[in-house]
This record gives C-alpha cells, sequence and structure tokens, in this order.
C-alpha cells in the first residue's frame, strides 16, 4: 500500500504561494501539542492550562503536520488493511466484519477516539446505526464514526468549479478545513483535472472523503445528463473507489413518478444530482437506473467499503417546499435502499435537508428514523429561513444544532457564501468553526459523556480571569485573542482582574469574588437566614392589598 | 414638548469623522425606498422587483433620514402625548389606558405596523402580555409592541465604558443599530458623560431606549456598591425618566436570601447589577432595597409610561450555571413583583438568560409563562455552549431563535465580541443580522402571519436567476452582492442563469427547468405513471430476496 502515497500527485505543487494549512499548528493554537495514544497512535491535541488545572485533552482532527502535500501522509491503516485482505471473502466493510463479531482496527482506533468501549463501535455499527467510512484504499486515513450514539460530526464541502479555483487552494483548503475540526470533507469538483484534484486530496487527508460520483460521470458523457447509464457510472464509481474514495453520494432514490411532485414548488429540485437523474428520467421515460441497478452498486462498493450517502435529490430549496410530498416520497425509498445496502453488508448513512422551518425540523429527523431504520442522518443545515444570503452559515446552524441534538449524526457544513460564491479559506474557516458550535451544542443538549468537560474548564478560566486559557481553550483562539486585543492590546490586560466591556468598578466577576468574600465571613448567618425565609415560603408582597394603591 | 429635541446636545458634533450611519439607506438596501402609511405615518421599507413581481413591504425600524443629530429627530408622538397629559389623572402607562378600554395612538400605530388589529394591541396589552415602551418624555419615539403574539424582536445594547467608546460613537452605533433592524437600543454607558451621552442616544432613537440606571446611581455614590439607597437611586430614575428613557432594567429580585445559592457555581454572579445588589445586600445584611421599596418605583414609573425590565441578575454565566436554583428562585421573585407593577398599571417585561444548553430553554420558556403571568420573556441568546468566544452570537443565535420559537417576545443580541472587548460598529451590524436571523426564523416556525412572504419572494427571486432581487431581499443586500462580486464580478453575471458554486452545466436551478419543460411535454403519461406506482405502492427490491447474493 505503501506506494500509494505518493502516485499520480504530479502537477505542479504549490511552491511559494501562501497556503494558510503550512501555517505550524502552534500557530492556531497556541499551548496545545498533539499526542498520539496507545499502539494505534490515536491522536489526540492536549490544552495546557495555568492556575494549576489540568490540561485538556480534545477530539483532533489536524492529522499529520509538515508533510510535503507532493509526498502524501503517511499510510498508517495499510498494515490493517494488509492483514485483513489475506484472509477476506471479498467484502471488506466494517459492517461484513462487525456482523461476524469481529473488531477491526478501525473500530477500536474509533473506540478510543471517542472514549467508549470498542464493544459499543461493533454492535452499533452491526445494527447499522453508525459507519465507519474508511475505503481500503485511503490508508492515510485516521478512521472516525458517524451515528447518534457517538460524537456528532462536521463535514466540509470544498471542491473546484469550472469557474473557479486550483488544486493547491482544493488541497489547502482540505488541510485548513480539518485543521479546525472538519471530521469529514466532500470533494464536489466539477471543473477540469477533477481526477487529479481527488488524488491530491486523498493522498493528503487525515478525514474521509466523500464525492458525487455522477459529476464526474456526466462530464465522461460531456454534460449531457441522458446519455448516462449504469456501465459510464458504475466505471466512475471503480475509478473512484481504487483511489480511496471513502463514501459515495448516490441519488437513487429520485424515482420517475415522484418528478411530477415537484411540479408545484417554488424552486423546484435544487440537489445538482438530484435533477440530473430527473433528466434522464425523464429523458428515457424510464425508471432512475440508479435504483434498477442499486444491487451492482452495492457489489462495487463492498469490494473497497465504500460507504453509501444516500442522497436527497429532491430536498426542499426553500422553506416553503420543505417536508412536502415529494421529499418525504424519496426518503421511505431511501430507506429501501438502506435495507438493500445491508443485505450487502454496505455501510450506508442517509443524507437530509436543505430548508427547514425550526417547527418542522423533528419531523425530519423521526421521519427518518423509523423509514431509514436508524441508519445515521446526515443533513445539510438545515436552513431555517431563506432571507440572509451573506449569512447562511448562521440560518443552517440554528437548524443543524436543532436536529443534530435531535439524533443527526452528521451536519455537513454551509458557508457564508452558500447561493452566492465558492468559499475561500476565510468561509471554510467559518463554516467549519459555525458547524463545530452546532455540533457541540448538540452534543451538549444530548448529555454527551464528557462533552461538557471543555465549556466548564473554559467557563472556570472566564471567572478566575485566566485570559490566555480562556482563548487557548476556545475552537478559535487566533480569533478570540485578537479581538480582546482591538479594545485592550497592553499585555497586562491580559492578566487584569477586569475587561474592556464594563471596566474595573463594574466587573461582575470581580464584585462576585467580593459577594464570595463576604458571604465566606457571614456564612453561617446567612445560611440561617435563607432556611428561614425557605420555611416561610413568605412573599412580601404577596398579601400586601395596598400596593396597587397609588 | 417641541424644544426637548434639541436640548442640552451641547458638545462638538462628529463634524467630518467617517460614521457609518451617515451613509444614505439607498447604499445599504437598493431599490427600496421608505414610505409612511395612513395619518400617524407608520413607516415601512418598500422593495421594488423585477420580473414583474410586487414590491414587498417590510417592517422598518431605521427612523427618519438626514437628520443633524445636533437637532435630534422630529417629535412625532408631542400632540398625542399632549392631548392626553390634558385630561390624565396622573398615570400615562399604555396598560392604564388599555386597561380603560382607551386605545391609544401608539396602539394603533403598533397595530398598522404590526398589520393587526388595534384592539388585538389593546387587549393584549391589558392583561399585560405585551408593552408598548413608550416614556412620554421620548416623543421621538416610533412606537413599536413586545409580545409574544406580535412579531418577534430584537435588542441591541451600545454603550461606552470608562475604557473606551466616545459620544458620537455611541450614536453613530445606534443609527445602525436601527438601521439593520434593532428594535429597542439599551444604552448600557458606564464612563464619563453618562447623562450626555444618554440624551444624545434619546433625541436620536427612534427606537425605544432601555438603560440599567443603578450603573449611574453606582457612579453617583462613587462606585462603592454598599453606599446606595433607594433615595439616589430614585434620584437616578427620575432624571432618566425626565430624558425619557422607555425602560429601566431593575434587579429588584436579587435577594438576600439567594444569594447563597450562587456559592457552588462555576461562574458566580455575571450580572453587573445582580452582583451591586448582592454586594449591598451582603454589606448592610439586609433585604434589596429595589425589592423593599418596589412600590416607590411603581409610583415613579407610570408617571412617565416607563416599563419595568426586570432584571435577571442571577442569570447563568456559563452553561453549568443553567436553570440552578438561585436562578429560578429570582424568576419567582420577579412574578411576584410583575403582580406588584401591575397593580400600578406598570408596563413589564422579564429578562432571562444568558447560558443554557439546548435541552434546558424550553423549561426557561415554561416557567418564566408560568411564574411571571406571561408577561413578556426578554432574554439574552441564550448561548449554547462557552466554547466559542469570538462567535458567541452564533452560539446564542441558535438559543434565541428557538426560545423565539417558544415564546419568548424580545432577543437580547449578543456581538462576535462577547466576553472579549465592546463592539465596534461592524460588531453591531454582526449583531444585529445573527439576530433578525433568530428572531425572524422563530416567526416563521410560530406561524405567524405574513412572515414567510418575504422568504418566498426570495426564493422564488433565486429559482428565478434573479440576482439583484436576491440581493435586495436579503437583511444584509450589500454583503450578499459583494460576495456573488468575488467569484463572478462580472456586471453579465448578475444576469446569467447560472452561478460560480455549479457553473452552468451543473446547475440544478436550470435542469430544473429542464425538467419541467420536458415535464409538461409529458405530464400525461407522468400523471398516468405517477397514479399507477401510487396504486401498486410496491418497492421494486421489497421481495429481492435474492438482493443479499453475492
Amino acid at each position: 500500500m505503501e506506494e500509494k502515497s505518493s502516485r499520480k500527485l504530479s502537477i505542479a505543487a504549490a511552491g511559494t504561494r501562501d497556503l494558510a494549512a503550512s501555517r505550524p499548528l502552534s500557530e492556531s493554537f497556541p499551548s496545545s501539542r498533539k499526542v498520539e495514544q496507545g499502539e494505534l497512535a490515536v491522536p489526540f491535541r492536549v490544552i495546557e492550562l495555568a492556575g494549576g488545572e489540568p490540561p485538556l485533552s480534545v477530539y483532533d482532527t489536524s492529522g499529520p503536520e509538515g508533510i510535503d502535500p507532493r509526498k502524501g501522509l503517511p499510510a498508517r491503516r495499510a498494515p490493517w488493511i494488509a492483514e485483513r485482505l489475506a484472509k477476506s471473502d471479498g467484502n471488506v466493510s466494517q459492517l461484513h466484519y462487525a456482523r461476524q463479531g469481529v473488531i477491526t482496527q478501525e473500530m477500536r482506533f474509533v473506540a478510543l477516539r471517542e472514549q467508549v468501549e470498542p464493544e459499543l463501535v461493533r454492535s452499533e455499527l452491526a445494527r447499522g446505526r453508525a459507519i465507519i467510512p474508511a475505503n481500503i484504499k485511503h490508508p492515510e486515513l485516521e478512521p472516525m464514526i458517524i451515528g447518534r450514539n457517538f460524537l456528532v460530526k462536521i463535514n466540509a464541502n470544498i471542491g473546484n468549479s469550472v469557474v473557479a479555483s486550483s488544486i493547491e487552494e482544493e488541497v489547502d483548503k482540505l488541510r485548513w478545513a480539518t485543521r479546525w475540526g472538519a471530521d469529514t470533507v466532500m470533494d464536489l469538483s466539477t471543473g477540469a483535472d477533477i481526477h487529479e484534484t481527488r488524488e491530491w486530496i486523498l493522498r493528503n487527508s487525515p478525514v474521509p472523503i466523500g464525492t458525487v460520483p455522477i459529476y464526474q460521470a456526466l462530464e465522461k458523457v460531456k454534460g449531457k445528463a441522458e446519455d448516462l447509464n449504469i456501465e459510464v457510472f458504475l466505471e466512475t464509481l471503480e475509478e473512484q473507489a481504487e483511489q480511496g474514495v471513502d463514501y459515495f453520494t448516490i441519488h437513487a432514490g429520485v424515482l420517475l413518478r415522484y418528478i411530477p411532485m415537484t411540479a408545484k414548488r417554488v424552486t423546484g429540485i435544487v440537489s445538482r444530482g438530484g435533477s440530473i437523474m430527473a433528466k434522464w428520467c425523464l429523458a428515457h421515460h424510464r425508471e432512475n437506473f440508479l435504483y434498477t441497478d442499486f444491487d451492482r452498486i452495492c457489489r462495487l462498493m463492498k469490494k473497497y467499503d465504500v460507504s453509501f450517502s444516500l442522497g436527497d435529490g429532491l430536498r426542499p430549496g426553500s422553506t416553503a417546499d420543505a417536508n412536502d410530498e415529494a421529499q418525504f416520497a424519496e426518503l421511505t425509498t431511501l430507506g429501501e435502499l438502506t435495507k438493500v445496502a445491508w443485505e450487502h453488508d454496505v455501510q450506508v448513512m442517509i443524507e437530509g435537508p436543505g430548508h427547514v422551518t425550526m417547527d418542522k425540523i423533528k419531523e425530519n429527523m423521526d421521519l427518518q428514523l423509523t423509514s431509514c431504520h436508524e441508519a445515521p442522518f446526515y443533513t445539510l443545515g438545515p436552513l431555517t429561513t431563506d432571507i440572509a444570503p451573506g449569512y447562511d452559515h448562521i440560518t443552517s446552524a440554528i437548524g443543524a444544532a436543532m436536529i443534530g441534538w435531535f439524533g443527526c449524526a452528521m451536519l455537513c457544513y454551509v458557508t457564508p457564501k452558500e447561493h452566492l460564491g465558492l468559499p475561500n479559506r476565510d468561509d471554510v474557516k467559518a463554516g467549519v468553526i459555525t458547524y463545530k458550535i452546532a455540533a457541540h451544542a448538540a452534543d451538549l443538549a444530548k448529555g454527551h459523556k464528557g462533552a461538557r468537560d471543555r465549556d466548564d474548564a473554559l467557563s472556570k478560566a472566564r471567572f478566575e480571569f485566566r485570559w490566555q486559557d480562556q482563548f487557548n481553550l476556545a475552537l478559535d483562539p487566533e480569533t478570540a485573542h485578537a479581538f480582546h486585543d482591538e479594545t485592550l492590546p497592553a499585555d497586562g490586560a491580559k492578566r487584569a482582574h477586569f475587561c474592556s466591556m464594563c471596566g474595573p468598578h463594574f466587573c461582575s466577576m470581580k464584585l462576585t469574588q467580593d459577594v464570595r468574600d463576604l458571604a465566606a465571613e457571614q456564612s453561617a448567618g446567612l445560611a440561617a437566614k435563607a432556611q428561614e425565609f425557605r420555611e416561610q415560603g413568605g412573599e412580601l408582597y404577596a398579601s400586601d392589598d395596598d400596593a396597587a394603591a397609588q
């Protein structure tokens, strides 16, 4: 497997261009160091704290540092895969092993990463409630798990189009995205050099890479949707599976009979893959070949352990179209296909919307769980209003946090450029940080074990005026530090027991310390007082009928 | 009343400094014009659209344009107030009139603004479920209503501290905040020139202004909390009420016996007002004078129609402290005080947290409704995680949108600078836009009448590639336009039937048009096909047991 890492990375490298991800990790995360735990070398980032506080260890997706992108990352999974292939029955999926009771290295890796028992990982995989997207041709991968009994994950989309962007920029965006916390990355390239771009991305990616293969298949038939067929599609899948793509978005649920259901919609079909397949169906007046030939697709995918991300080709593109007949009809079909994939021991997750007002979000999650037999849900946002282009990372973070709490396993980020243009590196960072917030808010709301440790450490640092610790514990220490500098740039202010918002006289944190000191002196008396009031249960004004008198 | 508008605005004006709010409104909102409806001259902004679409009228808080801040805004309410004062019984509150069955001009103004019947406004006021904060000494005000059966409102905090900022900057922030949609503004100044700053702000504010009078009272006793007393507090209230402040945050619920309940908290007492009163209580070992002398405060407030915003001095400052004994004990007391205020016909809203994980938000709303007898709730966020300083507009927008949906009437914005520094004008704009998103998402989720018109108009523009209309209908047209320009700056791109995200071949919107054209040709056949499939209810794979075979 080893030689895979450097194959085909033939085009000119970044050279002297200023690439964001080449900046040392310590610049983004001061007082942090990467560690690798156990014989499987599971990565964590350890944040050192002041004030006698123990260091805090956090989940880390940044991957190995200081790697020449032309060489690619080390193939850490190569020996694990080789060992298993030696005795393989032709199906190498994690689901296949899990169902046989086998705990793979990937499962053990993930268990350590999530701080759970390996058996939990295996059993969740075996019942289809979680997936480990991990193509055997992507040995550089640091395995991760997607399922609602684990940490909520986020995906970042990158990819060039015919209009803009270069390969170097895309690789830089990939590493930039994982630095800030992207758990998986989708390469949605549609432009030139689609194969080459993907190769660079895979060889440099510590996280699972997803694609939408119909895009490349369409390029192969020169952009004519009606010329698509299952053969060119399978050929494309094989090409991408060989490169190491970990999951494929496949729009097999866009059925001919569902298309008329979109006729009255405000925004029709907004999924690219969905509209391509709808056009094919109508042009031939035949059923979607991704549906009719779904078995052949499964047979190919299990040879590599590529996971399905069953695409929601009929997702709503506006809140007006949310939760309509077309959307939920497709969801039922995705549930049907989930069972087919599971019969092949192929891993599956289900894609979801899109644009949905808050009151309609829970219905999406509940229906997905029942229709799709608890296969993990993976949603784009959803955006909770349509009126804020330029801020759709925020409109969608609201919906993403909520659906994450309700049980969604992975949240596909939306950047500030959504609907307007291609994200640059700043947009990628804004999208990732925003979605880390949504995912973490969901973990907290779910009461996920250990999730609140970081919040509590940061709150304690805040209360104790350990400013540097506050910054270093933040999702984005650079920005937190820079914002503090804007009003109080002096170095001493980072040790001050007040801040610019209130100034020294009005600092509630400082006042609270005074209150505590006073309370400590008076504690016995106060406790008695509190008890006395409690016993009376009395409200001063409760019987004061004169209060109304003027 | 007229002469009020220019009194005391004596300090040097902005002169040649570049103030954001002095830029013409049309620069921020192209293709928009302000209109004033009816004899009460209720302001709206009308957005002109292309493609034969009717213009869209939106709620507008930007106030009169082109006013010299040294002169202040016109005193539009002066004749209404004068007329009522002529026959007043000494209580001039909107609640007092509402309970007598009187529909004031303010109520009619608000009804037009909200597109509801005046009687709904009156009855909601009369039962205390909504307030119109409208001090009779603030004649420049364009009245607005806060209550859960109306549009969800947002508040923007401004104000200098001893550390930073000038009066000109604060007035500019005020106008900048209302331009982007702030429904009320709180002046939280604690620095020098506190009276003068407030005067400038009031004379230039078309929206209600709130303050926390204990800050100025503390200045009057030279920052020594223990030297505070009811006399200096009432004197401060009278001074501010005379200036025209529309609502006062008063921390009358911080009772002596509640203070020990905060001892074990991670972040103690984080409200400035709360910690000042806690310190006073402990220093004297006596009950909070704001509570014991609450009647005297009510008597003063009804003379001006200043509304209470009963402060949550014991709100949680970290998710660790959310929904604890101290917080909910205070809430009960706020409910008790609500009844006292209502006996005086003084309008009341209740302030709420703070930092609360998503799973604990609904409990806050439900308890507030029962404890406080449905008085409007006004919350700060809440922030749903503590780990993202620099992005707390986002952590809190998630909570704000949710609690707005659950029934919160007004959302106090949080800017990206929260916990780190004082917001500059960009932060104010980011905070306001983010909270307009949260409030609008809540209106949509509540199914508020007419709320979705703007979403639908924007979605339709999007689908029809009316790029300029998309920008113009956005909450922030400038940013939407600029983002589009970043990838496709050519003027022609604004008329193109594709965009940079996908390029022309992969445009789902364009493909959908093709699909619709094809479908129209085939419609009869397809409808029959769909019907046939529906009748069969058949799943292609449902009985395909061979699918598992490899």
